[in-house]
């Protein structure tokens, strides 16, 4: 095996929505009410919705394209960003030119647990925007190219029975997962422990739907010093993938739903060898606080392993003891067009750091791509032969294509995709 | 080299302060002030201190006398607990039995960080006890065997100007270590990042003595749902301090102070490589956030290792990845008598942790006792002869002394102990 037979499959990479996201997906009564982008005086292209102006999708959401000294948390106008970003056949070039095959995607403005809408005072306005979010997601970014996104959507988390009722729709037309927030008991919802999710979650597994839990959105769990620079939220935003899963595991979220599958998403896998040993141990050490069938008979390790998906970009300590966390459990994940992405050298980022720890062909396929189709039971050569599914054909593809990888400042972006109409209201 | 070869020197274990404790340190103005212990109508023992009764000593923090099914946070009375938990004489003995040489020592009704003295109305009453409480901890307890203890001290964390003073103080007599908080900011004190502590550290380095944060004092950092067992306390404890660590090296101190030497007492090693691998590639990838001097031209995780001692009990994960820790990095300990510990079979349990993880016997001695010797600057063999400090030569003087490790229960030890006078007013 060569890098380039390698088939990468990501389950971790982001949209930023653009703003012609609801034009389908909207009632015309609607039209006027759902969010919109309005470029401001300062040439930023800013989210309006119910008076507040939402998140600015930019700055460290977007950086794919740019040189790295200009990476920072500056917003900026759509037309600054490399297309891929926000336009789901540009995406795909940039896919090819990665040699990725399929990709999970997670919202920007929506907000991996739609805070965009949940926040929102009208709650009508919010579910009408909610939804057309998940058509748009996955009928049509997704379903443009079913051959290449594994679709995803969000809940209204606002009201539990309506979060249900949106399961069983985008489940009705094959969405595979749910985004949802790692530690809700922080952002002021009630927590995994307290059962007010069970009918969410028991709708997900009636779907046969993954949980995806996306790093970043409990960073609230760490109380951090007042003085703590930016660098505390970005190193250690992997850390609370362990505290997101003691939730999970020792309340009784993973064993009151044997069929739950929760995917760690950008969580890393190298916490979790260290993690296994101490539940372990803690379980049989402190006997006196659990009776042996707590946990089925079980270790706390083995529950764990039957439910978890656990996902990293890079992590070479990890992949030194996958032995000990299991073969089975890791998935792959590319993160564009955030910082961390590998984009466009993932194959090679990830080949090496592969080979350096040893792996064998058939661990190689289980990391990238199989483990990841299997837990969201998304089947990779449904409409792609294998041998057209490989980094090495994919790549030349793109190469065909003309695909051109080089970063460009921001400015350059800017004046380049004006001037072709690309990123402008 | 066989297990009975080993020297075992361990950097965390427990004292619960006896009853006569301040007898020998406090001037007969203040004898009536200081805490004492008084018996309550439940047979419970508690330290009274200013009209509040402090933390009951006993329950998980001295279970290793008693079998598992009886742990838990029951208090009792010091005649229930094995004399080793209060008495230095019996500690040397069970120190003895389980082939340990050395051992640094933790505070209990103290607090990790004085926090019995800290939160007293009473500041001068509060300053003589803490002050009487390091000149037993240092003179009586470790100084009655200087062989066999690393004295460690702590400090009144209300004033900074008299933490310097005591520092100071203790440091003339010998103490090789300050216990602290390893996120004071959680506590309502100023952050490691603030500045406030620098003239505390500062006095640490002049006085060569090592800054030790023990797990548990920190926990509050996690905001953990109000549903959580108590499990999560128990596991989350090691997470912490990569925490910890977080704020020491992306904080100014670690830079700001070249020969501080900060030890994570029970943090573990597991969660090291994982750490390092993030925050080596946070650090190259978004150069955009630090100039290249930042670190003073080195990476973060060599920047951690020129100041951090790491320190396990049990870790297995963490021993395989040993190289990409750094085998200068990794000490051992114990932690009588709380409910990890490994008493009375902690040759056997570290011997098989260590071989199964191929360590050699180079390492081994790095691992057991000389990184924390090193670090501690505490000569093991400045009273005793080598051949003396083995775990077998120790064992061998348990045995003649007919030192028994028999765990029994609560009421047997009560009965026993009363009828020696052991353990009561």
């Amino acid at each position: 095996m060569q890098m380039d037979d390698m088939i990468l499959v990501s389950i971790d990479d982001h949209m930023i929505e653009p703003p012609d996201m609801f034009e389908n997906h909207v009632p015309e009564k609607w039209k006027d009410s759902v969010p919109r982008v309005v470029r401001n005086d300062a040439g930023v292209d800013e989210w309006h919705f119910q008076g507040e102006k939402t998140s600015t999708p930019f700055g460290m959401a977007a950086t794919v394209g740019w040189p790295k000294s200009e990476w920072g948390f500056n917003p900026g106008s759509y037309s600054e960003l490399r297309p891929g970003c926000f336009d789901v056949h540009e995406r795909v070039k940039d896919m090819d030119a990665n040699g990725i095959l399929g990709s999970l995607n997670f919202p920007t403005m929506a907000g991996f647990n739609a805070r965009t809408f949940t926040e929102a005072g009208d709650k009508e306005v919010a579910l009408v925007s909610l939804r057309a979010y998940n058509d748009w997601a996955i009928d049509e970014w997704a379903g443009s190219y079913p051959d290449r996104f594994i679709p995803q959507g969000i809940i209204p988390m606002w009201d539990v029975d309506l979060a249900v009722e949106e399961v069983r729709r985008v489940g009705a037309k094959g969405c595979r997962s749910i985004s949802f927030l790692e530690t809700p008991h922080v952002q002021g919802f009630p927590s995994f422990l307290s059962g007010h999710w069970d009918p969410m979650l028991s709708a997900i597994c009636d779907e046969n739907m993954v949980l995806s839990l996306h790093i970043g959105a409990g960073f609230e769990v760490i109380r951090r010093p007042q003085e703590a620079p930016i660098d505390h939220l970005m190193v250690l935003a992997c850390q609370i993938s362990a505290i997101t899963a003691q939730d999970l595991l020792f309340g009784p979220t993973l064993r009151q739903f044997p069929d739950l599958k929760v995917a760690l998403s950008e969580g890393g896998i190298g916490w979790i060898p260290f993690y296994f040993d101490r539940i372990d141990r803690h379980f049989t050490n402190q006997e006196w606080l659990h009776g042996g069938e707590d946990f089925g008979g079980k270790l706390p390790s083995e529950v764990f392993r039957e439910h978890i998906l656990a996902c990293f970009i890079t992590d070479p300590s990890g992949l030194l003891l996958r032995d000990r966390i299991g073969i089975d459990l890791l998935a792959w994940e590319c993160d564009y067009p955030h910082t961390d992405t590998t984009w466009p050298e993932s194959p090679e980022f990830a080949w090496k750091e592969l080979q350096d720890a040893g792996c064998t062909d058939e661990e190689i396929h289980k990391i990238t791509w199989e483990n990841a189709c299997r837990f969201f039971s998304w089947d990779p050569f449904a409409r792609t032969a294998r041998e057209d599914a490989t980094v090495g054909a994919l790549r030349a593809r793109a190469t065909a294509a003309g695909v051109d990888v080089t970063r460009k400042p921001r400015a350059e972006w800017k004046q380049e995709n004006e001037a072709a109409g690309i990123g402008v209201a």
